[in-house]
């Protein structure tokens, strides 16, 4: 039995795997992977998934979802080409590796960006909130959990606004309300399926309205929208597994549960790392993710020690990322709250020893 | 037993499937879904996928291999976005819808497309070869395999600019000299792998090079190599079903044995098409695709018969495409031989029975 803390590709309910593998096998007497985009059982497979989506959601009417591809990489583009207007202008928040890529690629499209507010002072172990708002932007883009460091915006931010939010690493973790924002757009390979799918959240009143005298069509939402996610061959077992997962989510009580579990799990894990003598949390307290949870030892010569310890207990997926160090338990929907205290007890178990 | 004759996403091996199913429950202790893209393991498929590729396809030093999302749609916009040299002029064959594809966001990213040759005028059941080539065009690009229509470039065109071309449908079916092209292209999902996945063949002298003022980080074929396909999270399964379709390939023969039973599987069918008097193939015989058979009853009153008998023998995915009608036979590698037999014969006795 492994214990996946790992931030992503990431764990899945078994019973998707299962489900997976066997569809693999045999869909309606073809392999899922064999099967034409364009068949009615899998025209019905993503219509599903977008309505699943919706109903996980709570999206409400005049949204529409896209599944595509490219991650959220891509999305740094697809989101600055699609919300441009006529100021060409755009406020970001920096809170990290990601926040700074989707500043970057804004900028590449022509974006005009104005950095409203950054935590690379202190590198990025905050969410900023000290920031005022200037009119003549044409969105406010921020970035809701950042997996390195392990920060999440317990707030988001208020404004009269377009919101655009890159929300890979949290949704569907957490109860949200879908009408504060003008586009979504998350990478599927956490809470909503394996790598390889792409979601769009968009208000359909923002479609069509771009000043980007560059757009092609793959990257235009409007078209992605019109074709129902369809524009081009869409990563058909990428969305298959998306719809396995949303509907193992919605039967078990839906993203309002899966808040309840993972605010369970954060606290169990951030409990044990307050009061263990041997670690330090990473993070503000107030901005402490309950997906990716950092933390570090507080005497680096314990590390092979430590190491041993988890990885005899099944434990994988725990290192930091290579640009922090340290360690990282990410905590998604799949990894049940016995993983945690595997982990829990691994490490009082490791203090006692001293 | 089915016989899949689908133009796509399409059949694979079995093996594959069985091994790909395994790995959804089973890798190295984890599910492949949950595999993070920078684990050894996973890192150590994406290495050897791209090594096979080159092997397969005898891809000379000199040139990189990158897998990439968005199908060969995005690779319109990607293919003009990084050929774009002084001329931001480029020649283009028009040989039917994605070729037309082509040449659209060629014109969206800024590119001045000259089309060299077209068989539009005769719905493109041909490949045109009178043409001449200016010398002032930064590139040439052409689609090698025209799944729609059943064309099939039989020879490359000859010149000495910089030749590009969409090679998704056909690709590791025949052996191709690499040393050719600058960029080669082609969406997986015929006889690489499953959707979700894009590879690209690209000259390492022609990266860096373009003169877009626009290119994103995703899109730019330079950061791409550089990053060895991981600037993002990679498709990592599908990614992984075409390594174990890359190995099924090397150990059966290679390219040159697939191009030999290809040839062989379109052969048996086209003499039927041409024999029975009931049916006519739909493209000028010397450019008949060896990979997208298409054909017509010459009696359209006989299609609710001839569609039962095709059925009742297992055979799916007959139809042609929703733009031309009648039939379309797609014999990717992984289709056997006994599976075209079977719709010989279906043919012949559907003849007989008169």
């Amino acid at each position: 039995m492994k214990h996946n803390f790992g931030a992503g590709p990431c764990i899945l309910p078994q019973t998707v795997f299962e489900k997976a593998a066997a569809a693999v096998l045999d869909f309606n007497g073809l392999s899922i992977l064999e099967v034409s985009h364009r068949h009615k059982d899998f025209v019905a497979v993503m219509d599903e998934a977008i309505e699943l989506v919706k109903k996980a959601l709570n999206v409400p009417t005049g949204y529409s979802v896209v599944f595509m591809q490219g991650g959220a990489s891509l999305g740094f583009t697809i989101a600055a080409l699609n919300m441009m207007r006529d100021n060409k202008r755009a406020g970001y928040f920096n809170t990290g590796t990601w926040a700074s890529g989707a500043i970057k690629e804004a900028k590449k499209v022509g974006v005009d960006v104005s950095v409203l507010a950054s935590s690379e002072d202190k590198n990025f172990n905050y969410i900023p909130k000290d920031y005022t708002i200037p009119s003549d932007l044409d969105y406010l883009h921020f970035t809701s959990n950042n997996t390195i460091y392990g920060t999440q915006y317990k707030q988001f931010p208020v404004t009269d606004l377009p919101l655009v939010c890159d929300m890979s690493s949290d949704i569907f973790s957490q109860v949200i309300d879908v009408s504060k924002f003008d586009l979504i757009y998350a990478g599927a390979q956490k809470n909503l399926g394996p790598a390889g799918a792409t979601i769009y959240i968009v208000k359909d009143s923002a479609l069509g309205k771009s000043t980007s005298p560059f757009m092609p069509s793959y990257l235009d939402l409007k078209q992605q929208v019109d074709k129902e996610s369809m524009l081009n061959t869409p990563p058909v077992f990428s969305v298959y597994v998306a719809l396995l997962n949303l509907r193992n989510l919605l039967e078990n009580g839906g993203v309002s549960e899966m808040e309840k579990r993972n605010i369970a799990k954060a606290t169990l894990l951030y409990n044990e790392i307050d009061r263990n003598t041997l670690f330090t949390g990473s993070v503000k307290t107030e901005d402490r993710s309950n997906m990716n949870v950092t933390f570090t030892l507080n005497d680096e010569s314990n590390s092979s020690a430590f190491d041993s310890a988890w990885k005899a207990a099944g434990i994988v997926g725990l290192p930091g990322h290579r640009s922090t160090g340290g360690y990282r338990a990410s905590l998604y929907n799949a990894l049940p709250i016995e993983s945690v205290q595997v982990l829990v007890d691994v490490m009082k178990h490791f203090e006692s020893q001293g």
